[in-house]
C-alpha cells in the first residue's frame, strides 16, 4: 500500500476548509449525507463538544463536522454546552443541513471560557472556502493544531475485494507525549466505502485498539478525545481490505503524532514479539515507549537496556530476563545489546560501540522478543526532552 | 508526634556506617538478632540483592544490612547472584554472625557488572566505623544515595498503651520523580518494640500502602526495591500505636523523597477527600501527582485548574464536575479554583490572582472535594522541570 497526496480530500466530494487567528483556528469539512461512527474519550469529563457530537452520531449519519482549536471548550458548564450547540448550529444554517448531522471538536485550554466572537467569526471566514483540493485539507490539518508542529494528514487508495477501487483520508492533531498524556487527540477520517454505522463502528474500534491506543489514546484520556470517521457510501461494500487500509492508514497518522510529541527529537518504535498473550505484548510495547527514564536516555543517546528492561519488568506483563533479547536498531544499523539474557554489549564491545551509533539516529527502533508466545505489538513514541517541559510549563495563563 | 534526631541509631544498639568512593557508596547497618520483615519490589525482573534478601528473610530474623549504591546488580546473571552473595557472606564474616542473618540491597545502574573490588574494598573501610552515635546514621543515609541531593533519615519516639516508650529510625533514598518511575526506591527502619515477623510485616504492609505507595512505590517498580523493618525487641509489645508512629514516619520520610524528586523545584501535596472508596480516592490523588501535563504547570507557576480536572477525570475514580471543588494552598494562602463546577478563579478574578501568589510557593497543596463519598487519600509529589530532562539524558554510560 501507498500513500497518496489529498489528505481527507483524496475521497471524491469531500469539502475542507481552515482558518486561523492569533491563537485560534477553525477547521470545516463536510461530507453530505455520510454514515459515520465515532471513538470518544473515556475520561469521566467530558468536553462540551463531545456530548454534542455524541447526540449527533446517534443516527449514524453525518454531513459536516466543525473543529476550534485554542479552547477546549471542556469544564465549562452550561454556558460552554450552548457555546456548542451555537457552533454546530451556526454551521447547520451556513451550510442548509440540520443540526444533528454536524459534529463539533474543539482543542485546547479547560476550563475557560470560549471566545464565541471569535469562533463565529472564524466560522463565517471559513465555509466559504470550502472545496475538494489538497490544499483544502492541509488548511483544515493546520487549522486544528494546537502545540504540535506540523499539519498531519495522508490519505491512501487500495482496492475491495470485488476490485472496486476506495480511499481514505485522514487529519489529525496530537502532540503531548507523555502518558497519562491528556493532551487532546483528534482525527477525522472520510472514505467511500459502503458500511452500516455498525459496520464503520467496528472497522473504526479495531483500527484506534491497533494503532493510535498503542501512541497516545488510553484509558488516560484528554477530556475531548475524538476520533470520527464518515462515508459517502459512493464505492464497494466495506471488507477486510478496508480494514486493512484504515489501520495502514491510522498507523501513518500514528507515527506522525509520535514524532511531533511535544518538544520530540527522536521517533521510538518499539515492537514486542513472542508475548505470551496479546495484551501482554500491548503492555510491554506501552511500558516502553512510556517509561520516563528509556524516554530521556534516547534523547541523551545513550542506549541504556537496563531501563529498558527495568520498564518490561514493572509492565505488568509476563516477562523473563533469562529468555529474553532485546535489540536497539536505526533505519541502517542494528545492535543486539541482550540475547536470551546474556549481555551482548558489554563494556568495550562492538555491540555497544554500535549501539552508541544507533542512538543518533531520530529514528529508534527497540525489539525485544519475550520468547514466551506468539502474540506481537508495536507502540510508538518520542523521547522527552527540555522542550517537553518548557512547552508545558509556560502553555496557558 | 514529633521528630527526634539519630536516623536509625536513634535506637538503642543499633550501629550504622557509611562511606563513599567515586561514584560507589557502601553501608552497613547492624541490629543484632533482630526480628524482621520487607516489602520488596513487584516487578518481574528482580535484581539479585533482592533474590538474596528474600532468602535472609524467610525465617524473620536478620542481624545486619549491607548496601551499595552506583550500581543495582540488577540483570546481571549468574554473576550478578554470585556477587551479592558474596556481599553477604563478605559483612557476615567480619561481624561473626550467619550469612542468612545479613540482607543485600544495591541502587544504580541496571544491566552491568558490579565492580567487586571496589564493593569488597568499601566493606572493609565501612565495617571497623560501625557505632550507635547520629553521625553514622546520617552516614548511612549519605552512602545509599543515587541522584539524591540530600540523605534522608528521620526517627520518633512514643509511647505504647502501656505506657512503655519505644522508638523507630529510618533512612532511605528515592529520586526519578515520574510515575511510572522506575528509580529505586531504598528504605531500612530500625525500632524496638516486641513482635513477631507476623506482625512486623503486617505493620510495615499498611503503612508502605499508606506512605510511600503515594509517593513512588508502585506496581510500576524498579528492579530493586526494598523496604526493611527490623527490632531488637528492647521495648515492650507491638500496638496501634506503633502503627501510628510508623506512619507517621514513613510520611515524613515520603515528602523527602518528593521534595527531592530528580530535579524537583516544588512539592506538590494533593488531598483527595469525598471520594466514593478509598481506592477511588488514591486513584484519584495519584492521578494528579504523576500528571506530567500537571506537574509541568506547578514548575511554570501555573495554577491551571483544567489540568487537574481532566487528570481527574482520566484517573478511573468516579468524579461529577459538577459537584467537585478544587483549592489551591501554600503554607500562607489559599485559593478556591472551582467550587461545586463553579469556576471561581475567571479571569480578572481575585481568587486567580491569589493562586497565582501560591504558586510561587515551593510547597503546592492541592485539595479536591469530590462529594461522593467518605474517603481520603494524601499522595505526594513534585514538579517536572529542566533538571529532570538533564539528569535522566546524562545518568550512566
Amino acid at each position: 500500500m501507498k500513500f497518496i497526496p489529498g489528505g481527507i480530500c483524496a475521497v471524491e466530494k469531500v469539502q475542507a476548509a481552515g482558518s486561523c487567528e492569533d491563537e485560534y483556528g477553525l477547521a470545516v469539512i463536510v461530507s453530505e449525507d455520510s454514515t459515520a461512527s465515532a471513538v470518544f474519550t473515556k475520561n469521566k469529563i467530558l468536553g462540551a463538544p463531545v456530548l454534542v457530537s455524541k447526540e449527533s452520531l446517534k443516527n449514524g449519519k453525518l454531513s459536516a463536522i466543525v473543529i476550534n482549536s485554542g479552547n477546549a471548550n471542556s469544564y465549562t458548564g452550561k454556558e460552554g454546552l450552548e457555546n456548542a450547540y451555537q457552533m454546530r448550529d451556526k454551521v447547520s444554517e451556513h451550510l442548509n443541513i440540520k443540526g444533528e448531522d454536524v459534529a463539533v471538536a474543539s482543542t485546547g485550554i479547560i476550563g475557560r471560557k470560549l471566545p464565541m466572537e471569535t469562533i463565529s467569526q472564524l466560522i463565517d471566514e471559513t465555509i466559504p472556502k470550502l472545496d475538494n483540493t489538497p490544499k483544502k485539507s492541509r488548511d483544515a490539518a493546520e487549522a486544528i493544531l494546537t502545540t504540535d508542529t506540523r499539519p498531519k494528514e495522508l490519505a491512501v487508495e487500495s482496492t475491495l475485494s470485488t476490485g472496486e477501487k476506495f480511499r481514505i483520508g485522514g487529519i489529525c492533531k496530537g502532540s503531548g507525549m507523555i502518558a497519562p498524556n491528556m493532551a487532546t487527540f483528534l482525527c477525522f477520517i472520510t472514505t467511500d466505502v459502503q458500511a452500516t454505522p455498525e459496520e464503520l463502528g467496528d472497522a473504526l474500534k479495531e483500527a484506534v485498539s491497533n494503532t493510535f491506543n498503542m501512541v497516545v489514546v488510553d484509558g488516560d484520556m484528554s477530556t475531548n478525545d475524538t476520533v470520527i470517521l464518515m462515508t459517502s457510501g459512493s464505492s464497494g461494500k466495506i471488507d477486510h481490505k478496508f480494514q486493512e487500509a484504515l489501520e495502514y492508514l491510522c498507523t501513518g497518522l500514528s507515527k506522525l503524532i509520535a514524532r511531533d510529541g511535544e518538544g520530540a527529537s527522536k521517533l521510538i518504535e518499539v515492537l514486542v514479539k513472542g508475548g505470551r498473550t496479546n495484551d501482554d505484548a500491548r503492555k510491554a510495547a506501552k511500558a516502553i515507549v512510556t517509561s520516563p527514564l528509556v524516554k530521556s536516555a534516547i534523547f541523551g543517546e545513550d542506549p541504556n537496556w537496563g531501563r529498558i528492561a527495568s520498564a518490561l519488568g514493572g509492565s505488568g506483563s509476563e516477562v523473563d530476563e533469562k529468555t529474553m533479547t532485546i535489540t536497539l536498531r536505526s533505519p541502517e544499523k542494528e545492535a543486539a545489546m541482550v540475547d536470551k539474557g546474556d549481555i551482548k554489549a558489554f563494556e568495550g564491545s562492538k555491540e555497544l560501540e554500535m549501539a552508541e551509533e544507533i542512538m543518533k539516529s531520530d529514528e529508534i527502533k527497540i525489539t525485544i522478543d519475550l520468547f514466551l508466545g506468539d502474540a506481537e505489538a508495536t507502540a510508538y513514541g518520542c523521547d522527552l526532552t527540555y522542550d517537553y517541559v518548557r512547552i508545558n510549563a509556560e502553555y496557558s495563563t
